[in-house]
Parts: C-alpha cells; structure tokens; sequence
C-alpha cells in the first residue's frame, strides 16, 4: 500500500484559520490583522495568498452550498422512494452541521455579508435548494407516504431544526454525536409519515 | 355593557416602539437617540420614563419568559396526557412566534446582551424551561405515547423548529398563520409518537 499523502496548502491553513476565527469572533468583527495574528504571520503577507476577508468568506459559503447541491442531486438521481430521498437529505444535513460545524455555521449566519453579485447568486442556490426539497417533499404526499400537509412549513421546520444543532455544539449534554443524527432524523421524517 | 377602555400609558408606547426598534436594527446598533427619534421625543425627556436602553430589553426577555413560564405551569397542573401536554406546549410557542413576534424574536437574539444580575436569572430561567419540557417528554416516552429516543434531541428539534418561524415572517409564502400552526405542531408532535 502507498499512502497518498497530499500537502496542506498555505492558501488552505489561512480558510482554515479564517472559517475558526469568523466562528468564534464573527465575520464582521474579524479583521485581516486579527486573522494575520491569528495565524501568525505578518497582514502584508496575507495578501500574497487572499486577496479580502470577502474571498475567504465567498469561499466558505460557496464550498458549502457546492456540498449541499452535490447531494441534493445524487439524491433526485437515485431510484430510492420520494420519502427515502428526504430521510437521505435530512440525515446529510445533520452530518453536515455535526461535522463541518464551523463551516456551516458561518455560512448561515454571515452569508448576508457577501457582496453581489455573490450575494443574489448565492441566495439564488439557497432558494432553488429549499424549492427542489420541497418538491420532493410534495412527491411523497401525492404518493401517500407522507401525510398531507404545507411542503414549505415542512422544509422550514426541518432545517430550523438542524440548524438548532449549533446549540449542542456549544453544550454537548451527554448526547453523542450517533444518537443526534439518529434521533434528530427519525423524529423529522416519523413527524411526516401518514 | 360598559367597554373598560384602560388607556396605554407612555411607558408602554415607549415600550411597543423600542421593540420595534430592537427587531428592526438590532439591540446593539439601537441608541437612545434612535429610540427618541423613532418616538418622535427628545432624548432627555425619554429619560423620565426609562432609565435605559437595557431597562426596555429587560422588560422584553422577562415578559416573554413569564409567558412560557406560565403557560408551562398550566400545562403541568392539567389532567391531561403527557403527549398532550407537549402537544399544548409546542402550539403555545408556534402561537407566541406568530403572534408576539417581535418580543420573542428580540428576547431569543438579544437575552446575551441583558447584564447581571439578570443575565444569570434569564439563563437559569430557560435551562429551567427545557429541563422541565424534557421531563414532560420522557414521560410520554415512558408511557409509551412517544417513541424511545432522547428528550434533550426532542426538545432542541422542536424549539429550533419553532423558531423558524422567523423566515416565515421575512416571506409569508402564501401560507397563513393558521396552517403554519396546524402543520407544524402536528408535524412535530407526529414525529415524537410510537
């Protein structure tokens, strides 16, 4: 066996550095100097890899819509039934936000800050993504395996849940990670079944 | 018939418009000058009615927190299943997002900004509110009414769910008021059952 051993990039420590520091300070309040000290380099130096604060922003929240989207189309490709397409995209999401946590996480909070034409492109993924989960959603009404109901009321509440899972990051309360994906997934697709 | 017609007093104008204010701005960004302005009085006579900026955020978080105190309490004291109990809770918190918007939206983002001694109250207050909420659960689960699964998942799932419904606020969606409290209750309640 080779291991194949790839080398972490300069560019790739700074989004690292910047996605930890934008979590824990928040976007606006994060300068380039803090994140310069942060890493522990001279600011002048940073803009040899970045060129704004916005690049590295643009760059955490397009990663994580790619993800999102990447999935969503694996999901409307696959031959399963309409409510297992929604168990998959539900169960992704809460991976999402249990294991890229400050990726996703600055992406929601701080999206507002990108400038257009990122902003409309980016809000236009969003959009089109909660569009394309609710039509799924409505397939498995008209299907009968979801109970009628409101598809938009159902995507909102679904992803106000996992986003709540910021609230066992910050206090993990002897929940494991397993039993959070599990018992947060099945009480969301249970609370859609007829 | 004789109408009791109590007349609103100027500390509750200036009370309804701080909230208003706080929601639409932010605490943080809000001053005493906005506030004034927003109110159309000067800056110096508001300080006959209020003492503070915090004064108003104060009166926020704790009127918001005695109303699910309250209701909880009511809860409690009924007859009723424990499934039931959580059904009323959950309706309860779905009606206070769609009715008391800007309170509870301001109280929910803002609380971080309150100062001790009341910061602590406002936490201890809260953690008091979900701990009991999670004892109603494992009640439920307990009889058998609700499925085995782990109540703190539960009860952060539905609290995040619930205040969701903020986006629903920013873009109504053709939904009403109505069905977003049937839909999502149910949907919540459902995915708790055995």
């Amino acid at each position: 066996m080779t291991a194949v051993i790839r080398k972490i990039s300069r560019r790739e420590q700074i989004q690292a550095k910047a996605t930890t520091l934008f979590r824990e300070k928040g976007y606006s309040a994060s300068s380039m100097r803090h994140l310069a000290d942060h890493i522990g380099m001279e600011a002048a130096s940073l803009y040899n890899h970045i060129s704004s604060k916005e690049e590295l922003l643009r760059e955490i929240c397009f990663s994580v819509a790619a993800s999102y989207i990447q999935q969503l189309n694996e999901v409307e490709q696959s031959n399963v039934s309409a409510s297992e397409q929604v168990d998959r995209l539900i169960r992704f999401q809460v991976r999402m936000m249990i294991e890229q946590f400050e990726k996703v996480y600055v992406s929601n909070r701080d999206w507002k800050h990108l400038k257009e034409p990122y902003l409309g492109d980016f809000l236009t993924k969003r959009r089109n993504y909660e569009k394309r989960f609710a039509i799924i959603i409505e397939k498995a009404i008209a299907k009968g395996e979801f109970k009628k109901m409101n598809a938009y009321v159902a995507v909102l509440a679904m992803l106000s849940a996992v986003r709540g899972i910021e609230f066992w990051h910050k206090n993990k309360k002897n929940v494991s990670a397993l039993q959070l994906e599990n018992d947060m997934t099945d009480m969301l697709i249970n609370g859609l079944k007829s």
